[in-house]
């Protein structure tokens, strides 16, 4: 979705991607072949662009940092940011440090300190790998005192543990830092089965002053966070209405995918516009708009292949994002659906059309 | 475009161009290099794709024949509909003989026909060559009797003579036909000068009737049509608010660029959807929405290079699309700006904005 944004404004996209012929090389520029923490592959890279960005946490900070040095080829957002999203007990200590709300975590190296943080936490609570999740990979739940062996052991390595939020919605702000500029686009809030998220809605259905208090949060966030670009802040909703931070993604975020349709200004081409110090765009809301997640629907990974489309494009305004992903797997992202309401759409409404919009489509071959 | 609107369908686009490394490469799948016109070139296409379709009219109807023959893939439009509309005599005549409204017109193939037929229809007219014009090429205004002879020495070949038209407006309609299905965009109001399309709104500044009047011809122009896709369908609004067809191009046109920010469907995606088979879209216009060419500004042929873009981009809304052509010449097209309007905003003063937003815009290296 980079490319898509980068053709239109001038910009050549030059991609790295470990497997040949990624399903970004049909729009971008170039592919450089290679793993996303190799260090010969990012010096390549840092010798053709002009500058550096990264779309997934799996970046190598340190690579990225000694490319910058010898190429003198910038990199946003920085790497010491990425390096402390990196760790999630690291980040959760930075914001907490810079005054951003976050649910109470202890440190974790062992079940002995799992079970005295929670004699202290109260259960249930989230255990969490501090390296290395991703879409609730590496997050253990711990329901009850009898659950700290088996939980630890399931991580057994550095790790935290964070008081279970009893959250009324989930949250999601892009926030973006441009070259002097900071700005939000619209609260989303974000629908999440097995900790994986499913769907969005814009606006959320929060009340107001939640609505503002999120944007505000993740002001605060930005404020802590180094180098330009945009930033997937996710946010928790407490059942009193207060505002949690839940985690950063330093990059475009599924949450923000939305914005292609729903916004004058993509979270992808925000991004390219801060990270090449162009001026942001207006982060302006063109409508309420949802958003449903393709998810493999596969037990064995396989050759991917799109049916359905016809009964999804019969549907008006569905818009049909397709990754080009060859192979599925259980609850793989393969793609998305976006839903533009009118002007006075209600956001239930909405995300319900968008989930029955989503139905026909399978992806096995 | 096309290539921008391919990929999040799922659809792999394979395009021919006479240049390695056009600017369509970087957002298609793969290229063949080859003319527009070179079988062999045409012959590739045909057995790597499912369905071919063109977007430029020096495409050869007669080598689309019979690669479609050769190699059983589908040629959208219909190669005979590519065959009448190059040939700007038989065009108006098929379309005079289906009812549709054209200016009066007579066919001239030398220097007296011209004379007599301009004895009939009086001056001023235009002198068009039969074939190949583009952007106002192989168009000369005949203003008076003295101007017959080199007015045809100027084309000096198979031609036409059209009466001039007393416009009021020039209108376009994006028409589209699908599988059994039958659309059109709302109507364009489209700016030309030195007979080149400068800028377009939409809604058009004209009444509600000469609107759904233009609609009406496009769709009488569309049932002479054979085969799927878009048609841009260019029209004058008379003194007396009467639409006469000007011309026709069988592809996604200039004036449907706008489509991308202003409609919920593109004029590239629709054409994707029709000539691959799959449902329209809605062809519901967002939003009033202007657009402005970006047009070659220099007096010799030299490597393009784009200035100005921060001053752009800090206007909100404004949307950039720059072609990514290596090489700029006097009036070449360059790219285009839209900017989308509130929902009440006045189609006047939208036009007015975008061609103040590309002021700061040069392409000079």
């Amino acid at each position: 979705m980079l490319g898509e944004a980068a053709a239109p404004l001038g910009i050549d996209l030059l991609v790295s991607d470990p497997t040949p012929d990624a399903p970004a090389a049909p729009v971008a520029r170039d592919q450089v072949v290679g793993a996303f923490d190799d260090e010969a592959t990012i010096r390549e890279l840092g010798e053709r662009a002009d500058v550096l960005t990264f779309e997934i946490e799996l970046a190598d900070p340190d690579a990225l940092e000694r490319v910058r040095e010898e190429t003198g080829t910038p990199v946003h957002p920085h790497p010491e940011t990425l390096r402390t999203i990196q760790d999630k007990l690291v980040q959760k200590r930075r914001l907490q440090d810079a005054g951003v709300p976050v649910p109470e975590f202890r440190a974790v190296d062992s079940a002995d300190d799992l079970g005295a943080a929670l004699d202290d936490l109260g259960y249930p609570a989230m255990l969490k790998a501090r390296e290395g999740g991703y879409d609730g990979r590496g997050n253990v739940p711990v329901e009850n005192p009898a659950d700290v062996e088996s939980a630890f052991a399931a991580i057994d390595g550095p790790a935290m543990v964070e008081a279970f939020v009893d959250f009324e919605r989930e949250l999601a702000v892009m926030g973006c830092l441009g070259d002097g500029e900071v700005d939000t686009f619209p609260v989303t809030e974000t629908i999440h089965e097995e900790e994986i998220l499913r769907r969005t809605v814009s606006p959320a259905r929060a009340p107001p002053a939640v609505s503002e208090r999120a944007r505000e949060v993740a002001r605060d966030v930005l404020d802590v966070m180094e180098g330009r670009g945009v930033y997937g802040i996710e946010l928790f909703e407490t059942s009193d209405g207060d505002i949690l931070l839940n985690e950063i993604a330093p990059r475009p975020h599924n949450s923000g995918h939305w914005t292609v349709e729903g916004c004058h200004t993509s979270q992808f081409e925000q991004h390219l516009r801060a990270v090449t110090g162009l001026p942001l765009g207006t982060t302006e809301r063109r409508c309420p708009t949802a958003s449903a997640n393709l998810l493999g629907d596969v037990d064995e990974r396989q050759k991917a292949r799109l049916h359905g489309v016809e009964e999804l494009l019969e549907r008006d305004r569905s818009a049909l994002h397709w990754y080009g992903k060859r192979e599925v797997y259980r609850l793989r992202k393969m793609g998305h659906v976006t839903l533009p309401g009118d002007g006075d759409a209600d956001p239930g409404a909405l995300v319900r059309s968008v989930r029955e919009a989503v139905r026909p489509l399978t992806f096995r071959n």
